[in-house]
């Protein structure tokens, strides 16, 4: 073990402005983490009835560890937020995400809470439909769906096909009528709207590869071409405008934009669009420096900005989708890791840099080195008396960007053996997890009422194996 | 399909500074090319002896497709010239770099043609051990190496264990001792030098989680531990300077610090420590802005400056190893893509930006979106009298971000069905390969005088599902 003067809060390494020195290190700021979460006295942290230290011995580490309780009643919160809030409107679906944490576990929560969900490829949607999913509450999404895709989509019945591009509309209408089938469509349309994390722009174009320009002419061809369409329903309008979004301000103007473009829809093609798709987004906080408004909140704010602008242009209000899908997985999930090398690393300007490392990385949170993203954890195995110490958490990969957590204030004497906790992994970290380093996967173990429930088992050798054909 | 007009080169696109207008659109720029590439009369493109075509017929796309004979000539060229400039040194070794890319089918050519490797896992060492390996060649590497790894490492034999963290050394030691073996060690240095494209820096520190310091004393630390140390038999010392480094002289500041620290420690350990490790980083081109330095140069001038600072510091010339991974790797290996939808997008500013979508995406090569990595790309499957068209290539994944290729001159009627292969995507494509929206990674087919061998085959939804105990 490095010697480390214990006490030396910083030495000499700059935090970053929003990470505040924690007054108790053994503490948890609960709003990171899943509902059930506490430390006990003993400073084990506990979640779903379960000490990690318990869980740690069952399964191993790392682990993702989901919060049952906490996952379901976020999916309900949101369900039942958008259903008072547009309620006395045409009403709201909520769509889970599937991309941001899916098995068929947890699909079947999503069933039996009576949730929507989305998929985008064919792979999510077989999960979603083994977990009994009803075909009518399935939106299928993709900017380059390939035929057998769709053509599994028509033949299981699904509610809503989100058409991308206009060559996409020729082939839905070409694969529908091919299986004596409609599909129902809803065209997805860029408006010009990016949205981040407490900002937002409004441009008249976007630079990426969804959907449709509203600007250019290219939605309203789109959307001619879908009514025209013997084998399509075209049902309306569909859009998305970032991630991590935490004010429902940010969907003001992408509300005006597709009101008024529906209106315009509604006028040119003769008929009233019924469903108005306003994507998802919803930011949650990965840290302290983040502050996501309540969820009633934003589906209020949602429904009040949708009326004042369908009240404006004049129309019937459309049936709403929203589509979280961090905003639920995200919060419910842990990882639990277990220390190994605890390094101190001198650095430029002669600070000295806390480095301990953990079990895992970015094969199964690529998150922080693929956009910069921001975590936090926590010691999990035990109480500690030292002061907290200014540190960063690393994986096992032979990369120098592999980085759990770039800065966070851990007690000075962690040491191998111990078990860190790392919030808020619940989307995006199971989904992209990859075998870099031959690294086995983790499981992913959902939590409730004191029992582990085993919804993906950890991946083996052998498993890493089964496709190499020398092997 | 969208309308765009032939001939609009960039459409009010800004192309980057070192993106030259090809001028036949249907050509190879033969350097970013494995050796057996090239495209047949009628533009199809051929590798191994077998056209794309063809091989998208056999195996599906997407596929990473590995040209045998180029992958085994680059490392050969290592071997053999590293063998020459150090034959009046005290020779020289060449590791592959198994977290670039591995599979045993790939390790048995490195066992046949001589190579020896390093691996940075206990996954990558079984692969390499099944392939049949001599043990004495492999090399193991990690920042956070667990217990289990080590004993494996021990029992197998390895030649080279290198040592990251003091804590290490007294794991190492431990485990050694418990086994009753001799763990052969070189000891991880972090000597204040970083390396990247075109340019590197010196400092006193760095700030990344490998190797004990040479300035803040703890290499120094660990040496006389190491040496110390009854069941750790000291070899050496090792570092790594970075990644994609072209100019041999990136290596000279290295090496005068290892050599003087190497001379440090020989004086006050008593003794000669016979063997440096001089790490990896060598560079590839990824597009025509990048122009390597021939093989056989780099190992003269490395060996001729290990052979200047030994001479310098009057020590006798350790025995050298070198790590390359992507060099071997990359530039034989190539990905070939079916083309989907293929859109024009207005962006902000008014121009015209041809998105072209293939059936890949960031689930098999993370480096553009991970690193802002640049690529090629080429129509592979037919000849194109359309003029160029700068165009931008993106994936299947549900996300703003899934870029294959940001920039590249492709004909301006590509369409669906078109094959498209990209370049250079041997090295840490697959190996960091992903199952992003539940999408099945690709098969590697190794390709050699007409013949295709499939080394890992296609992932299947089957796979998918195998660890979800709920499917």
């Amino acid at each position: 073990m490095p010697t480390h003067e214990a006490g030396a809060l910083h030495a000499g390494i700059p935090a970053p402005a929003w990470l505040e020195v924690p007054a108790d290190v053994n503490a948890l700021f609960q709003p990171l983490w899943p509902r059930t979460a506490f430390k006990k006295d003993d400073a084990v942290l506990q979640v779903g009835g379960i000490t990690v230290t318990d869980l740690a011995a069952q399964v191993g580490t790392p682990a993702y560890v989901v919060d049952e309780t906490d996952f379901r009643a976020r999916a309900t919160e949101f369900k039942e937020s958008f259903a008072t809030a547009f309620a006395d409107l045409a009403g709201a679906r909520v769509h889970y995400a599937s991309k941001a944490l899916i098995t068929v576990g947890i699909a079947r929560w999503l069933v039996e809470d009576g949730l929507a969900v989305d998929v985008s490829s064919a792979g999510e949607l077989e999960i979603v439909t083994r977990a009994g999913m009803p075909p009518d509450r399935i939106t299928v999404h993709g900017s380059n769906k390939r035929d057998a895709y769709l053509e599994r989509a028509l033949a299981t019945g699904v509610g809503r096909i989100v058409v991308d591009s206009l060559q996409e509309i020729d082939q839905v209408e070409r694969i529908a009528a091919a299986t004596s089938t409609v599909a129902p469509v809803q065209l997805r349309c860029s408006i010009g709207i990016e949205a981040h994390t407490h900002e937002f722009i409004a441009t008249s174009h976007e630079d990426q590869k969804f959907g449709l320009s509203l600007a250019d002419g290219q939605a309203m061809e789109g959307a001619r071409r879908a009514a025209a369409a013997p084998h399509i329903e075209f049902l309306g309008i569909h859009s998305h405008i970032g991630s991590q979004i935490f004010d429902v301000e940010a969907f003001a103007q992408a509300i005006r934009r597709l009101v008024k473009f529906t209106a315009l829809l509604d006028a040119s093609l003769g008929g009233p669009l019924t469903e108005l798709g306003l994507g998802g987004g919803f930011g949650v906080a990965y840290t302290t420096g983040h502050d996501p408004m309540p969820i009633p909140e934003i589906a209020q704010g949602m429904a009040d900005l949708v009326a004042r602008e369908c009240q404006r242009e004049k129309i019937g209000v459309p049936h709403v989708s929203v589509e979280p899908g961090r905003a639920i997985a995200g919060p419910a999930g842990i990882t639990i890791y277990t220390v190994g090398v605890v390094k101190e690393v001198t650095i430029p300007g002669g600070g000295k840099r806390l480095y301990v490392s953990v079990d895992g990385g970015m094969s199964d949170n690529i998150r922080t080195a693929l956009y910069g993203a921001d975590y936090s954890a926590t010691l999990a195995s035990r109480r500690s008396a030292a002061p907290p110490r200014l540190a960063r958490v690393v994986g096992v990969h032979c990369e120098a960007g592999d980085i759990v957590v770039e800065d966070e204030y851990l007690p000075a004497d962690i040491a191998a053996g111990d078990i860190l906790a790392v919030p808020v992994t619940g989307a995006y970290c199971h989904s992209m997890g990859s075998n870099y380093n031959q690294v086995p996967r983790p499981p992913i173990v959902a939590v409730r009422d004191g029992l582990a429930n085993v919804l993906v088992r950890r991946e083996t050798q052998a498993d890493l194996l089964a496709r190499d054909l020398y092997a």
